[in-house]
């Protein structure tokens, strides 16, 4: 259920239908929309009665929700999201880049990567410190040192750090040196660790597993959202198909599924999506166009000598030149329907 | 093996090159680019020797060639080919929009669509008389007497008629009514009907399988033009995963990779991609950004009665409006590399 | 719509059932159970008044045909069919094993192979005269040579003979030559074709598509019987997925998938489906142990040579071990339940 | 790089290979097959000299491993292995079954279960107590209190518990109430929980991820290996495809697949893997004949009301007649090469 409030409502009176929805045992999210708050409920196990909320002060309907999502869903919020990420948003008119190397390898390899970053105007800078290979003998990441340096890119810099955390113990560290937490793909459906994310305070990135459906997609983002934290960016990497002239097939067809259901940006990861890097720039200005809120795209100074992916990093000078060519795309469509920040 | 001429080969050089390579029992293929004249040869069984040919008049080398395909690829004829459909062309510097319903169904429908298409300055009009369908039970399609009307708009609209063949009479009839020839997703690999429309002077559009690798998809291209028509033009239209929430899975990454390896246009269908008609203006822009040549676009003046895939038909003012986005958008991206006409 | 026929109606009432259908301008198919007739009705635009037949002598019940098909349907005739391919039987309680090589290439390989099939007490005889290939440049079939040799085959060896058609004049030839029209997997949607044998008088042995649904394969085998010919056996021959340990992944549940929905006999192709030799045989067992009708498996005197697919053909000797096998664990599964022959 | 020790070699020359590789800094992994022992080394960077070990006593020789993996191969131990699971065995000449309901739910519900379960002779147990949703509002499990009953499970009846851990704590907890940790598909690259249960003293029932290619599935294993435990039961239980008849693929090429490359043993799990009651029987049998070691079979007394995947389930008394069909099949069939416990 679902309780839309008058667009005068106060905030006691939502405070009001929230304390009675936890009288009853559940649990209310609000979720302020530019002309109205709307209250989700979760934690029941049947249908409620609309009859507790529609007399109170304030309310102005009682809905039923009817698709199996609550929160991602843009019946709570008609709007679009603006999800924090440091200092800078993610989800709003300006396109976000996302830019770095695949894995933290050393200090002057980030260093050089971040600075190049940097100089495009680029926001967030991504690298991972925790890797999940495929096979135990392959590089796993230079962990906490890892973590380090690119808390030091941020410092010098002024560069948001997103960056990825494989369990627990990883979300503690991203918490304590970055500003969002990635959850990878293989990892898209690992319950636990969504849930220990819902309760962080920093915003998550959540990658779409390889054959993850997009329903399974929103209901992974609202395994987060039920605890409680309403900051997720979702990010669509491909998806394994029986094709082979690119190492997955980007999916940009969710992107406008996406925003047709849910409220939370979405953003596109050529890198991973191609594995090649003379699709990075075909693939990032078609996600540009088809209407993505950002790009996660991968870049290494010496890609023939980087531990992990190289083959589909971007020279620093590539991706700055390519920068340029996105956010002109951008500018050039016509503007998305405003978006307000959570 | 593959024959490069000198960029100032004569015209008899050329056809005494060709000459030679028939007395061998083999098949000349001259493809002409825009600095030089390259042969490609089939019909050998194993590898040939060069020294049949270097010493040639007018022959600059003689290359082995290593890849599957010998006639689509950039290894023949490095510059992207322009194919000639009706008076315009596809694959060159301009966008090429090709539009229609699904179906032809009547007179008045086909009309009435033909109209706002021509009213857009498209160049190219679809409409299927012959459709295959899934079910035996499900419309066939009008037949010889929806042809007669396609060739009444090219007439009357002067647009350029693309429509589907299923088999050698449909193509004999298509050939005699429209401009190019449609080959259909379900028959790919139907190599007895590639055979026989690489024997028509009739260009061909090519639509990919759903479920047919890039290398299975050229290699199609391939059996076009192994029996001499080289007019073939390439059409992404999505493939099959276990996606749900569109019909198909638009495969955009193949545009890049097509050019990569192809001198062919390649166009993208974003009605079947997706199936569905909120998402044909996203995936139709992030088609032109990717690099495609073309779009294959489905209007229908009256979508909810249409006999066949209405629920992804645009309506002729939406695609008005579209039309106008994306030659904007064309226009707003670096320019291609040259393309030569074949 | 679709009558069903009292246990004790005469062939009269049926055949005035069929008239009356006639004359309404619809087709009946009428179909012989082991208890009561059915007849299916097609060629109607939309739904039928029951009115029409339920009073008629004969006629037990009028039923609304729910599912897409109407002629493969159990609905239509509760038990298995038994078809004959030429003077033997599919479908019913004997395993019927096809075996041959890929291609017809030599007299001598042919005859080597089918002595050594026919001594194992299998009862047909497969091998393509017409192949179909990816690339142009492979080697394509030996055409009606081919067909000659399969034809002495029989004479000698009184084994019947299954074999592909790729286009109208191959189905024409293999009527002349052989017993089964085999219509390939990337044929399974050339619906032109598909029409075509639906006119033949020779049973077709139709292979999944590799991307076929259930639904999509049973109504290609209703676009077959729709045209009058109900001599229709099913081959399930392996799907395209992402899995890279075999060619393609058998998909053995659409066994039972289709023995819950169709009256059709249904067979396995283990080499095919794995297109490795060393899992052609414990997948033959498994498709045995599923309940499939039969086995398409390909044996070749000399794999290594073979012009096509060598890499899953079995030697004569290993089939001759297999057999024993696979005809020792049919008898001891459970008896089928009856099949009745069309 | 891979020991083999020769047939006569002693414990301490096995021990002192080990401490040489364990001063190199690296780690041994002794094997023992049938007639000799081999010492797989994992930790190093590149590729070692064998010039360590060749000369060392009793070293037969020294074999660079060419395969991604290095501890589930057959080139590491040439015999299938056994995996002891509580007081019985997996791997062995006995067919394995497990049977139980999905979700642990009430100790009435369980214990009616295990008993007909118990009175099949069938020597494992499985059901859940944490259970991986897709959505964060269904049943998630009866959590510590569900691993009680399935404690008091094998108290009673003597059946080896097998049951899911999704985090370190579940771990924790099944390693105190349980016999055998499954580690689920959704799981199968939560390279974290893999090291954990890398360090366990239990073994680990690993199931195939839905979109996890062979290699991907094996070196997940070896990421639990390589950390000590060597026992692991490899689990298919059905992958993702286009296919609509069944929940999912279950692919049975697997299992030659592994077994030409693996020495583990191989699982199937027709319930999850088709998600249809009526195709369970079929495919478990299909299963048991490719040469499956074991079924795990879901089982539960009132479906219909089952809190989970009630469609797949058995009821008691068609898992009892399953059985002993199954049984009956796999001794019917040829034994299998000798198995050697680890």
């Amino acid at each position: 259920m679902l309780i839309v409030m008058k667009p005068d409502a106060t905030q006691s009176e939502i405070e009001r239908v929230s304390q009675i929805i936890k009288d009853l045992g559940y649990r209310p999210h609000p979720m302020a929309g530019s002309t109205r708050t709307a209250i989700g409920i979760t934690g029941n196990d049947g249908s409620l009665d609309s009859a507790h909320f529609v007399s109170l002060s304030g309310v102005a309907e009682a809905i039923r929700v009817t698709k199996p999502y609550k929160l991602v869903t843009r019946e709570l919020k008609p709007e679009r999201s603006m999800i924090a990420v440091g200092d800078s948003f993610i989800g709003g008119s300006e396109l976000a880049l996302i830019a770095g190397p695949c894995a933290v390898e050393t200090y002057d390899q980030v260093f050089e990567t971040a600075e190049a970053v940097a100089a495009t105007g680029a926001k967030f800078f991504r690298g991972g410190a925790y890797k999940p290979r495929t096979s135990p003998y392959a590089f796993q990441g230079t962990g906490e040192e890892g973590l380090r340096i690119l808390s030091e890119v941020r410092s010098q810099f002024g560069l948001n750090i997103v960056t990825e955390a494989m369990d627990e113990r990883g979300v503690d560290l991203v918490e304590e040196y970055g500003d969002c937490i990635q959850i990878g793909a293989r990892n898209m459906q690992n319950f636990s660790l969504l849930k220990y994310v819902g309760k962080s305070n920093k915003p998550v990135l959540l990658k779409r597993g390889i054959s993850a459906t997009m329903e399974e997609f929103l209901l992974a983002a609202e395994y987060i959202m039920n605890e409680g934290n309403y900051n997720v960016i979702l990010c669509e990497r491909g998806i394994r198909t029986f094709g082979t002239h690119a190492r997955n097939t980007l999916d940009l067809s969710v992107v406008p599924a996406v925003k047709a259901t849910s409220h939370l940006p979405i953003i596109i990861d050529p890198s991973h999506g191609t594995g090649k890097n003379y699709m990075v720039g075909p693939m990032a200005k078609a996600g540009v166009a088809v209407g993505a809120d950002g790009l996660l795209i991968e870049v290494h100074p010496n890609p023939r000598e980087a531990l992990c992916d190289g083959a589909q990093a971007l020279l620093p000078e590539q991706f700055r030149l390519l920068s340029t060519e996105l956010h002109a795309l951008r500018s050039s469509l016509k503007p998305e329907p405003t978006a307000v920040s959570v």
